[in-house]
Order: C-alpha cells, then structure tokens, then sequence
C-alpha cells in the first residue's frame, strides 16, 4: 500500500480562485477592506493590553482609484506586516492570520469581538486583478516595510520598502475584463452595500464643506448697502460609513429619533417613518445584535420581502434571510448582526442547524413581547397601527402555533364601527345578542364595507356587531380559530338573509297565504333566470329590502381560500360557479305590488327592476345589463 | 530581491473546498455524475477514433444509497484510470484532466462535444463526505484496479483492487452534517434537478415493470367461469433521465407533439400545452440550441418568470437567465443550451460579453422571426393566440427598440367586436370617420368592455371603431406608438362626450336659450357637489344619455402609467385626485323635465338620481350613497 500527500498544484490555484471561490467578483472589495479592519482592530487590542508600543490613533481606512495608471488603492493603518510575516501569511495560500492570531491571544481577542471570518479573502484580488501589490509597514519598532508583488502566477517577488507609516497598501492593477472597477460609481455602491456600517472610518475621495472656524463677515459700504463675504470651504475626507451604527448600542443609549434616523440610514428612498422597532440584544446562547422595523405594510406581501439585512460583525453578507427569520417575519425590515450563524452552507442545513433554530425562535419571542407590550402600555396607539400590522401578525399566527398563543392576548379584531375588540373582548360584547339557537356563537363580518354596506346596515339594525376583516389571509384565520375556539363561527353579513343568519327561535308570520305565495313563486320563476338564483321567499320585516342576494359563507369562504393559496385539498371549490340565492321579502310593499298588478309586462318589469336592483347592491350588474338598466331608469324619470 | 513560489498549504486545502468553493453543497452530486459522463464520453470517443480497444456497449452511471453504512456511491463505466492517473488526476489538485485531454485530441474532441467544465468538481465531495474512496479500473488491456482512499485531510492512500469491470467507483462517506444526502427522495429530487437531461443514462435503483414477453393467459374452468393469470412482473433498472431530450435533436426530426411531450418533461406540474414553441439552434459565432415556448400568459408578469433553464452540454446550470435572455422573453418558459456563456463572472461582465450580446438578439430575432411567421402562415390561430402572448409583445415592443420595428408588422390591435387589425390595417379602417377637424387620427379604446359599455355602444352608435386594450403596460405602448407614428392619439371611450371625443366641424343646435341654458347651470349647481364634478351643458342629440360622466384621457392616462412603473417623471400624477366631468345634454327630455318641473324638491329628487345614474355608468356609486339609491329605486316602483 503506497501513502503520500496530495499534491496542489500551484499553477492552478489561482484560475481555482478565479473561477471558483465566489461567484460574484465584486466581493473582493469586501474581503480587503474586511482585512484592513481586522489589522485595525487587532492593533487597537495590542495596544490595549499592552503588547503594542504603537500610537493607536485615529485610524482609517482609504479607497483610491488611480484611472489612468489602471490601479485600485486600498491603504489601511492597522497592524501591518514585516517580510517575515508576509512570507508567513501571504505566500502560504490559506494559512489564516486570523485564526493564528486568535490561539494566541484568545481570551482577550474574544471580547474585543475580533474574529475573522475572511482570512483567505486576500486572493479574492485575483478574480480582478492581473497583478496585486502589497507595500506593508509593521507595528513593530525597528522593522523596515515590505513590497510584495505577483502577477497571478505564483512566482512572487518580495523586497524591502521605504514605507515609513504604520499599516499595509493593497495596489490592484486591475485586469482587463474588470474595468468597472476602477468606475467611482461602481466602487462607491459597492462601499455602500458591503462597508455601510464597518468598525473602522472608510475614505473614499474628499468633499469640500464650510469651515467650521470661519464667520463670513457683513460689511456695510459708504451707500449703506451691505456685503457678505463669501463662506470659506474646506476640503476634508470623504468617510462613507458609519462606524457606530444604531444597532451595535445599548437600547439605553438611544432616543425615538434614533432609530428613526437608522432607518432612513438604512433605506433612504423611503419616506415614512416605521410603526415601531425592536431592538434585539442576546449574548447567550448565540450572539446576536440588531433591530428589526415593522414597516408601514401594502396589501402585496411579496414585494414588502428581503428588506432584512444580515450582518456579521458590522460586515454586510445578505438580504436573504430565510430559514434565520421566520417566514412571517421576513415582511419586517432592519439589521440583524450574529457571528454565529453558518454561512455558505445549504439551505437545508441551515434549518436543521440548533443555534439557527434557536435565533428564529428568539426572533419571534421578540417580536410578540414587544407586540404585548406596546398593546398594554399604549392601546391607542396599537389600534391606530392595527391596520399596518395585522398582515404580519395574522400571518403569524396562522403559520406560527407558538406565535397564536401569545398573540391571542393582542390581536384585534376591528369593527366597521371604529371599535377594537381582542377575542376575549369580542366575546362578552357580542355572546347575549349573537348567540343563535343552538348555542352557538355567530361572528359577522364584512369584507369590504362599501360593497357590502346595505347588509352591514341591516345587520347593524338587529343590534349586531359587523368586524371588517379585508386581509387577504384571513379566511384562512377564521378557519383557524374556529376550529380553535369552541362553538363558534364566523359569518359574512351577505350569507344568509338577517333573520337566518343568527337563527333565533322566532318566526315571522308571513302575509301571504298559501295560494299567493304558489303565485308570486311562479310570477318570479317566470322572470328570474334559475341557473343564476335560487329564489327563496321569506316573511320578513315589511320594512326589510324587498329583494336581496345572499352567497353561502361555506362555499364562498373555501374558494377565497383557494385563491389565496389554500392546499390542495380546497383546489376544487376553484373551479365551482358561483352561488346565489335571491330572497324574496313576502311581507313587503313590493311583492304586494306585484301581485295586485294586473297587465302581465308591468308585473315582469317590477321583477326586472327589483332583480337589478338586488344585483346592484351585490356589484353584480354589468356590461350591457347595467346600461340597459340605466336606460329604463331615466325612462322612469321623465 | 528575493523570490519565489506561492507555497499552498495543503492542509488547509480542504478546509477551502469545502467553505468556499459553492455556497451551495448539494452541488457535489452534479459534478461527480458530470465527471462520471465526462469519462464516459471520453472512452465513446477513443473507442469511435480506434484509440481504445475496449467495447463500448451501453454505459450506465449508477448512484446508490447505503443507508447503514453511510455511503453514497456513484459509479460510471467510463475509462476509468490506472494508479499512475490517479496519481496525476487525483492527487495533483486543480489539475484539470479534461484539459489535457482535450489538448491531446484536440481537433477530434471538439466534434463530439467533450467539454470539461467541471474539472476541478471532484474536490466537492469533501463538502459533504469524511472521507473519500475510489475504486477505479482503466479500459486500457492488461491494467489492475487502483483503490484510493482520503479522509479529507492531504494523507491518501493507494493500492491495488480486485476490481474487474472497466470504470471507477467514488464512494462517499457521508459527514455528520450532511446526513441529509443519504435520504432516497433527496438525491431523488437532486438527480431531478441537474442530471434530468444529461447523456448517459443514470440509474437509481429499480423498479417493477410488467414483463413485456409475458401475457396472461385466460383459462375457462368446467363452469364455464373465466380466470386470467396474474401478469408476471419483472424488475429493471430504473432510470432517472433522459438522455436525448428534444432540443439536442434536429427540428426536422420533431413533431409538434413532440415539442408538446417535452414541454411537459420540462414541467411536468403543467397541464396546459404551450401555445407555440421557438427552437433556437446556432453553431456561429456561438454555439447555442435550445427550445423556447410562450406559455399561457397570466396577467401577473412576475410569476411567470425564472422558468428558462441554463444548461451547458446537457448539465444544469442555474435558472436564472437574466442577461442572457432579453428581459421581456424572460417570461417564456424552456432550455437554452451553450457552452459559449460565461459562469461565475459578475452581472456587469456578463452584460458587457460580446458573445453574450450576440446570444441575446439572436434569441430576440428568432423570437421575432416565429412570430412573424407564424402570423403570416396561420393569421386565425395567431389571433386566437393573441391575447396569452400580448403581454410579451407589447412589452418587448416597448424595451427593444428592433423588436418594435418587426413587430409593427404583427402585433394586433383587437376591437371590441372580435376583429384583429395590424396597425397599417386599423389606420386604413379607421381613418376615413375617425379623422378630427385638425386632421389628427383619433383612435378610441376601452380598458374594460364591461365597465365602460354604454360609452362603448356610444361610440358604435357613431359607426367608430372601439379597440379592446386591456394590458397592464398598454399605457406605455399608447404613449410610444403616439411619438412614433405621425399625427395620431388615443382616447378612451370615456374621456369625453362623444362629439367632442372625435371633435368634426359640426355644431349641433341647442334646444335652450341662453335664460334657459343659465337658469338650468344654477339649477345642477345646487345639487351637484362641484369639487367632485366638473359640469358641462352640451347639445347633443335629443337620444343621447342625458347625464354622463367622462374622465380625461391625458390626466387618467399618466395616472396609470405611474402605477404600473413609469418613470420619476410621472410621480406628480400619482398623487393628483381624480377629475371628473359631469356631460348634461341640453337637448334631453330630462333636461326638459327638469326645467319645467316647478316643486324644488321634485327638481332636486330628479337631478340626484340622474346624477346617481352617470355614476353607476362609470362605477363610481357605492356604499352608502349605492344603498341610498337603491331605496329611493325601490320607492319609485311603488
């Protein structure tokens, strides 16, 4: 049996890095000026324990692009290296300084928040670059700089530098096919997605601003006419981020303001001020920092998606935050920063992974506390945002069992009368009057209160309460709480006619005998098209509308689940037709009226009319049904 | 100045692999099967030119699951390797065995299409195995078996095996952290994923089939009974792929059900057929075949997209082909093939490939040139079709300036009577009644046939022609088509009254004298709420609707074109109120009513109800005052 150690054929690492090690080029911003802050952050330690004789300072980081000479700057003021330890850290591919660095000063890197996460980003230049220089001058008294230089192959050259400041110079001469490069307005975006919030002050360029110092003075001229002089400017750094983002803070530190500034910081296109945040601030058992924003929310879900940015360290890495944030949550916007979540591990993996389990569920415990909370200390407020909310919170109990329980306590159910009832609330207000004869409890509701408003008004009339409930999910949340809840259903006001839809023990005596009504039913037959109704005479009120539409609640409700994304076992209930009944009020005027006319076409036209009227209030009358109607209306008229 | 070699250090080579090289790890399976067809094929080839003696037969590649012992084994009948190339293929990483082999039989490789993109795709195995085997035997006569096993860190061992049939074995030791690649339906749906269409046939596992040589024989029993056999079942392999998907072949060898069939390979949750295909088939500049189809069109655009897959000689690449395909087609559905198109490069490159352009107005031209023809050869079904594939040609009108100029020749303008005029066919129909005083062509249009239908019958009345147009961007189309062609504009049916929608040089005579015509102004303005409705008094003919709503093209129009995604320009109107214009004819007997009738209320109770009716014209009665009219309706009939 031979043994032996595979062999990596150097020729080829760097095309493997070329072609293989990040699908996107443009992360080689990231990965160097990631390096750059970690040799910052690693010499601010050094000298904060002690180990360093070097003036800290005030260090940055710089960005220059040199157009013509094809090259990209990127100068850090950080650690720095001696030839020594480019030997070390640089020509040994995938030897990573950071993790060095860590054994060796372990436990008080671990506060420090020092972990490097990109130690073999430095070759990540070579996806844009045809040759890389480094020009690195050590922290350490007494050494002289190095000048490090490759061309892609992995012959190097290594010599000595006449650098004298501390840090280390990455020059990319940049290659053919990566021009874009060297464009300022592609450099500038890409600081600004990946560097936004990066520990260490980032210069890219200069900007002219007035000087602080300077007064422009007012004179006054012999004619009395008055002249300022022009402001002084000064030129001073371009720094493109904010090393102390709102998130890395203690919720102790920050005002209202605070955050609503971090959120136009972080989504400056966006006009309107969040609902509310949720800082959230876990050391144990996972890291993890950040706030989350409840946005004002649209009726289209889908678009509200991927506006969670997920951060480690301060190091921007994805939008994408599915399988860590609940899917309800993802309609949320904001930062979350934790080191400890996998990254470039399948999607599956990610789900099964405990600590990542853990911070979901975390998320959620957040987010209904601090729904809980802002319900308790400020019901008024909640209610205003009710609307904004609800998309989320019913979303999440619908998809979240844990979530249903706790939000059972704050989730609202708003009346088309302004009111705001928590289902405990609800309850009591409702159970004497819409309780029915069978002990059970009839919820109302309407889904739209224009279109349904004669039906709200009636059902109003009996002294019932009618809840507008327009989200598009929550047929599927009716469904859920009643099989949650016991003895209860929800009904449309457009279900039935108002005396069926809460059934009571009590019957109306109808005006008609039985020989009129066997007439009306065949004068309606005759008029009314039965595949579209189903006619129903009923005693009613002599003041309730004579003609009324009603649809089933059952059937309607599945196929509102079915379009709204039911399994599949609603598929069916897709492709019925519509159901309708017409009920016909025996005790009114109207159907007195009819019966009593003599000529058989003023009979059928009351029918018409009375019919289109019934389908008006449903939005059921159109095209050239509507124009004739209209048309015999104005003949009405005259 | 010293120098020197960049020194990979192997130990943490794998470390590499396995974090950085895919962000996705499920990855591994496609590359080892692409390699196992790459050997494959590799021995096709020898054996074709005479370089191998081997006997071709039916090559298989075989992937089993050993639950128990935690291995996954993938196993092809390829050329396999002696332990000399293990050796060289195995142990040098990052040496590409495609490549040489491809330099060795250059001219007569490039034929058969042997192109290893995957070359360095081995290493993948390391995401998700401990530990690594290779049973391998090379077709070259009188060759032993090598048997090579590394547990991920650069050890290895090599020795010889008993192994007796030509080909190589990898067998996986699954890791702990990817047990979920040892699940039958997970391998299922990757093999589904990324090897469905690839060349050698891939088997996993089998499967009963009824025995083809076997019927069942029937036997009658004394009592006249009849008993059939059981059908004898035999097992066979079963194979996940197929091999010679349609768009590898000629179209010539193709029937339409063929392309139908394969539609449905494609998607196989599709019920409906595809309304046409485009088989795109180039060798020069690049090489490209593919099959693309229009699907059934739905009015939300976004669903529709992401259905074209990538593949590169049979593997799957991704499913993303922005860049590649031109924006608009990227809602059709289908394959493109092309080993011509750059992976892992950015966005902006991808864009900015002189090959990737070419692909992309190739792909627009053949998708032009169907269409065409398919409208020339068949106008009837092109019609039927229109309106499933309007959506993809109004919007590739409007982003692709060539596609515009070719599809003036077949794109349709459908009236609401059911004819299809091309825009040369609809000026030539039109142009003689639609022409106003200014000699400008008036095109009248409706969104919506029912909502707009009295405006609609108006216009016919009027012996105009009403085109039905009812895309979600036709807004934008209006606009492009008003700068592009000469003298032309387009005004919905309701944007004014009908003689002055086409405003000819004719004057109708009012029936009112000026007193009148003042006394009946102060009359509506009692009544009509003037920051709804603009009134206008208008003679028409007496027969005309005597009150009417109208709503002007220009504001209504940029009002829709910002909703549906204009540009900043068009901000502004988003947020105007609607404008409304109430249209009375003075010369309508109602008008006359309304003048002479002497009781005010009997006035006004005239006035809101005509009011009442205009709006439920145009939609705009509901809620309350929609329940308010009904009532008064009902007591009319009384």
């Amino acid at each position: 049996m031979a043994k032996g150690n595979i062999n990596v054929s150097v020729e080829n690492i760097f095309p493997l890095i070329k072609k293989f090690l990040y699908s996107d080029h443009e992360i080689f911003l990231r990965e160097l000026i990631s390096n750059g802050t970690d040799a910052t952050l690693k010499l601010k330690h050094l000298t904060s324990i002690g180990e360093s004789k070097s003036e800290y300072g005030n260090p940055i980081i710089e960005v220059k692009i040199d157009k013509e000479g094809k090259k990209l700057h990127i100068i850090d003021q950080g650690l720095g290296m001696t030839a020594d330890e480019v030997e070390k850290y640089i020509n040994q591919v995938a030897f990573s300084g950071a993790e060095e660095f860590l054994d060796q000063y372990k436990d008080s890197a671990k506060d420090s928040g020092i972990i490097g996460h990109f130690g073999l980003g430095f070759y990540s230049a070579f996806m844009v670059a045809e040759k890389v220089e480094i020009i690195t001058k050590s922290h350490k008294e007494g050494t002289t700089a190095a000048h490090w230089t490759c061309d892609g192959s992995p012959e190097f050259t290594l010599e000595p530098h006449d650098k004298t400041d501390r840090g280390t110079e990455i020059i990319l001469h940049i290659a053919e096919d990566s021009t874009e490069f060297l464009e300022e307005a592609r450099i500038s975006s890409l600081l600004y997605k990946y560097n936004k919030f990066m520990p260490i002050p980032i210069k890219f360029g200069t900007k002219e601003v007035n000087d602080p110092d300077h007064k422009p003075e007012t004179t006054t001229d012999a004619e009395g006419k008055e002249t300022t002089e022009p402001q002084k400017k000064i030129t001073v750094d371009n720094i493109i981020n904010n090393p102390n983002p709102a998130w890395t803070k203690q919720p102790t530190e920050l005002e209202s303001d605070d955050y609503n500034n971090f959120y136009r910081e972080l989504y400056p296109s966006q006009f309107e001020d969040p609902l509310f945040h949720i800082h959230l601030n876990v050391d144990y058992p996972f890291n993890l920092t950040g706030i989350l924003y409840f946005p004002k929310m649209t009726q289209d879900m889908a678009m509200q998606k991927d506006k969670i940015q997920l951060y480690q360290n301060q190091v921007y890495v994805t939008d994408n935050v599915e399988g860590i944030v609940p899917e309800f949550l993802t309609m949320l916007r904001g930062v979350i920063d934790s080191p400890d979540i996998p990254l470039n591990v399948s999607r599956s993996y990610l789900q099964a992974d405990g600590a990542v389990k853990k911070i979901s569920s975390y998320i959620t415990r957040k987010v209904a506390d601090k729904l809980k909370s802002l319900f308790n200390n400020n019901r008024e407020e909640f209610e205003a945002k009710w609307n904004d909310i609800k998309i989320v919170i019913e979303y999440g109990m619908l998809s979240e069992d844990k979530f249903f329980d706790k939000a059972d306590a704050f989730a609202l159910y708003p009346t088309v009368d302004g009111k705001y009832y928590t289902y405990d609330e609800l309850y009591n207000a409702i159970k004497a009057k819409q309780t029915d004869k069978d002990n059970k409890l009839v919820i109302l509701y309407t889904s739209n209160q224009e279109e349904q408003h004669s039906y709200i008004e009636a059902a109003k009339d009996k002294g019932y309460q009618v809840l507008l409930l327009d989200s598009p999910i929550v047929s599927h949340l009716m469904q859920k709480l009643e099989s949650t809840k016991e003895n209860i259903t929800f009904s449309r006001v457009d279900a039935d006619s108002i005396d069926k839809l809460i059934a009571k023990d009590e019957t109306v005596i109808s005006k008609l005998d039985e020989d009129q009504t066997k007439a009306l039913d065949a004068l309606l037959k005759d008029v009314i098209p039965s595949e579209k109704f189903m006619v129903q005479l009923e005693p009613m009120d002599s003041n309730a509308t004579p003609f009324m539409i009603t649809q089933p609640e059952f059937m309607r409700r599945m196929k509102e689940m079915q379009a709204s994304g039911g399994g599949g076992g609603m598929q069916m209930f897709g492709n019925m037709p519509e159901m309708y009944n017409l009920v016909v009020n025996t005790n009114s005027d109207l159907v007195n009226e009819i019966l009593n006319t003599e000529a058989k076409d003023k009979q059928a036209h009351l029918i018409t009319q009375s019919l289109d009227l019934a389908r008006l209030s449903q939005g059921l009358l159109k095209g050239k049904e509507l124009s004739d109607f209209i048309k015999r209306s104005y003949e009405l008229l005259k």
